[in-house]
Parts: C-alpha cells; structure tokens; sequence
C-alpha cells in the first residue's frame, strides 16, 4: 500500500499542474491534522474548518480554494451546506446536556451569492431551544462581508450510546 | 513543493493508520481522476461519482467511506447534500437549451436515516420544469435500499458566460 | 347577540356586491356544515373541503371562489399552505396507530403556477413512515391538471391525551 | 339570494351554540370591513388582520379565535403560514420600487409551540434584498411572548401588468 501511495503521488507530480499540486496540499495536511487528533473527522481536517463558541453561537470559517469549487468555480453548494451543517450541529452538541447528542432532522438553505473570495465564514444561532428539538439558523458570510447563504434547520436531541 | 509533499506523504505514511491510507488513495485517486480529465471538479474527483442518465432521471452513486464520515461514523449530511444538490443541478443542465446553466437557488433536505453500508445512490427527477426556473426532487439511498434523505429544490436558469 | 348578527346581516345585504353575497353564502354553509356535525372545523367547513383515501393518499379538493383570493385574485397561498397541510396532517392520522395523532413539526412549500380556475385539489403521500415522525408530501392542482404547488412536511407522532 | 341568506342565518340562529354566533360575527364583520374598504381581501377582513411598519420590518396581529383552530382547537398551521405569508409578502410589496409586486416562490415553516391565547403576532424581516428576489423571515409569537413558529421565503419580485 505505502508504495503504491509513493508512486500514485509520483504520477500526479509529474502530470499536476501548479493548482494540483496545492489541492493535493490542502488534503494531505487535512490527513494529517486528522492523524495528529486536532480534527475529529477528515472533512473537518481537509475543510481547515477553524472555530470559535461564544454566546450561544457556534462559528466555522474555512478557506475557499479548488478543493471546494463547483465547475463554475465558485464554492459548491454542498460544500456551504456541509459548513452550515457542521456548524449548526456543533452549536447544539454544545447546548444539550451531558450524554446527549444531536441528529440533524431537516435543513433548508436559500442561496443567495457566489461563494468566492478568501473565506468562507459560517455562524449558527439558536432560533428555539426545546429538550427534544431545537431549530437553529446558520449564515454564511464570504470574506468581503457579503451573506452567500441562509439557513434553518431541525435538530433532534438524542441520547448518546 | 514537490519535496514538500513528497515528505508529507511520507510523515503520512509513518504515522498513519491502515484507515489513514485508504482515505490517502482515495484522496489521490481522486485528484489524479480529475487531472485526468474524468471529472470535472475536486469534489467530483474525491466522491468517486458514477452518473447515470435516463429519462429525465439523473443518478450519481458514490463509495461511502471514511473520507466522508461525520463523528458518529456515519456519512456527513452535508456529504448527502453535496451528492443530492449536484444530482439535482446536473439534471437541470442536462434539461435546459443550450447555452444556459443552473444554479442552486434554495436547498430543502429531510433527513431520514443514517448513511451505512457501501454505497450511496441520489436520484434526481423533475417535478417542475419552466423556463425560468425548475423544482427537482431529489432521494437519497443506501446499498441495502433503504432512503436516507429526500430533498426538493429549487433551481435558476440562468443564461451562461 | 342575535339581534345584533340579523342586524349585520341586514347591513351587507343592502351594501354588499353580488361578489360579496356569494362570500356571505359560503361562509355562513360553512358554519351550517361544523354545526351539523359534517365538519370538524370552522376553516374545513368555510373551505368546503371534500376528502377521499385510498392506497395511503389522502386528498381534499375545495372549490375556489373570491373568498380564498389574495389581492391578485387567485388563490392566496397561505390557503394552499392550510389545504396542503391539512391533507398531510389527516394522512398521518390515518397511518397511525390507535390513540395516536400527528402534529406538523415543519412544512417546505414550492409555489409553481398561480392558483386560478374552479378547484383546488391537494393529494398527500407518505415518503417517509416511521414510527415517531413521517415525511409526508403534498402536491397541488387546479381544475386544468396544472400543478401549483409541492411540499413536503416532517409530521411528529404524538400520544394523545 | 338576500332571502336565502336571511334564512339561513335564522336556522343557525336557531341550531348555533354561543361559540357558533361568535364564529358568524366575526365571519360577517371580515366580510362588512372588505366592503367598507378597510381591507384588501376577504381573507384579510375574516382574520381581523391588525398591522404595523417600521424599519424594514412589518407586522401582522391577529385575534385567536374557533374559527382559526384546527381539531385540536390549537391554531391550524395553515392560518400561522398565511399570516406569515402575508406578512412577509406584504413586507417585499413594501421594498420593491414603485410599479414592482411579489409573489411566494417557497415558504419554509418550522412549527415550534401551539398556538393558543389572545393573539397571534407576525413579523417579518429582511434576510436578502436584491434586485430580482427577496429572501425574508417570518417569526410567530403568540401573546404570551412565545415563538410558535419561524419561516424563512423566497419572493419573486414582478412588474405589475
């Protein structure tokens, strides 16, 4: 396996262009946060998801580069909707009790601006705070301050394993 | 950067776990597929998305694997998303004249049940085609056929460069 | 009281249009029919809501009249909102089990085409049955087959008192 | 058509219990407002719709009462959707230039609490304004303070005939 990653990286440095090459950058450091135990998952480590809770409200800015590009070049959709998601979910798992969880329920997203600039900046609040759901709204922002996107969603509050 | 990411691929290798290096390959490959020409986008690339079209249905099916895990070990909702939005916008551009694109205007997902098994498969089908805009449904299912996700949206025509 | 709704009455006879009448008209055989027992709400009978079930669709048709006109004068969506919700609200109730009922917890309208012409029919379908919530879907036409609207509502499956 | 309606008031009269006559006053003086001119629709006039606009925000109050309760003589999510609705509407209706209306496109409703007490309150707010759509907000409060519902929609803006 190893040697075949060697040469699989080989190939693609050989036949990469400049924006390869800083894509395959941005995944591999993603990895790498991942393995070293600072990001929980792979999307959090390959996003560079940053973070910040304060006041109820939960915020996720990552940097905007191919990686998350759609074929128009600017910020997929779904990416906007895994940050919005993320930091939405974070946002109740910091809410509810001691060995509760949350499970996103439904999720609504207008789109609103192309995602482009440096940053893509996420920030969830609470809209209604129950014991068995909450509803939270997330937006995004891009670096230059304009809403790309608006969110709701529906969080089911259960109890962990 | 060559050298530099010849040696973080090697720090990879050293200190990463069996699941590391499969995420690794899948995340190369994913990179070479796209250099390659085979896809479109990173994203693309990294999904390993097969795509099918046949009256007016448009499917992409991808592996489900831990690049695309959230922190309870099952598939991202923001993955779902990315799979169930770019089915759906797909379909729109495969339906409207040449010369015209689509764009993502609003997201509605239900959440259904987790994402396990090997596969995921999002359909995309049509419930409103006009000329301005159209609404398209979109399911989400798993290997053993179980739904996971349906979500509708709505998309903007939108006349290219 | 009595004297006083003979009075009011008297009062829009003499002022009211032909139009205004005709409102009069409904509105009061909607009262007749809760009275009469043949509806269970004031809005069921003012709308004159005739329902049908078969192979778990639900579907209510009312006919359209200027009492359920917005200020364009065609069908105010809040009203296909209450009509659409209300054949997927019933739908869940009959999909239940004995001693329980169903309470919209979220509903995602698209409007597709303005709501004009004799009725307005509502067909809900299940997308989703579980045992705690469903994710129901609605669709709306008009007397011409056109479809004016498409939802889908996440219901919760509650104990009754 | 006058005779008709006379008698059919006179057989309510006669079967209607106390709740029935309140119901067909406030049917009766929705329809005498939207003669009078004080409202634009009959809707508008039975709902008894109060409202207010102020920096960018519009509200709506409407008295709870049987004739907008569901069977659980709660309000019926279908009249909280078309305050909101119009609300909101209302609200872009305000915004757009002079000779420019707007329709819903998609209204998305969280339900969170019953709707029960003296009065139901709706107030909407821009999200997004632009030049071709508008995304704004929509919270319901009953009297007591609580939320009971929040939505968030998609307007088209149009030039009017």
């Amino acid at each position: 396996m190893k040697e075949e990653l060697r040469h699989l990286l080989e190939s693609l440095l050989q036949n990469g262009s400049e924006e390869d090459l800083g894509v395959i950058k941005q995944l591999l450091e993603g990895v790498q946060n991942k393995i070293k135990g600072n990001r929980r998952t792979y999307i959090d480590g390959i996003l560079h998801m940053e973070t910040s809770f304060e006041n109820e409200c939960y915020e996720i800015t990552i940097p905007i580069s191919p990686v998350i590009h759609n074929n128009l070049n600017i910020v997929h959709g779904g990416i906007t909707a895994t940050v919005l998601d993320t930091s939405m979910g974070v946002l109740v798992n910091r809410l509810v009790p001691e060995g509760y969880g949350a499970v996103t329920n439904q999720l609504n997203i207008h789109y609103i601006a192309p995602g482009i600039g440096e940053t893509l900046r996420c920030k969830a609040e609470v809209i209604h705070k129950g014991t068995k759901t909450m509803v939270i709204s997330g937006e995004a922002f891009r670096s230059d301050g304009k809403k790309i996107a608006y969110a709701t969603g529906t969080f089911f509050i259960i109890k962990k394993g």
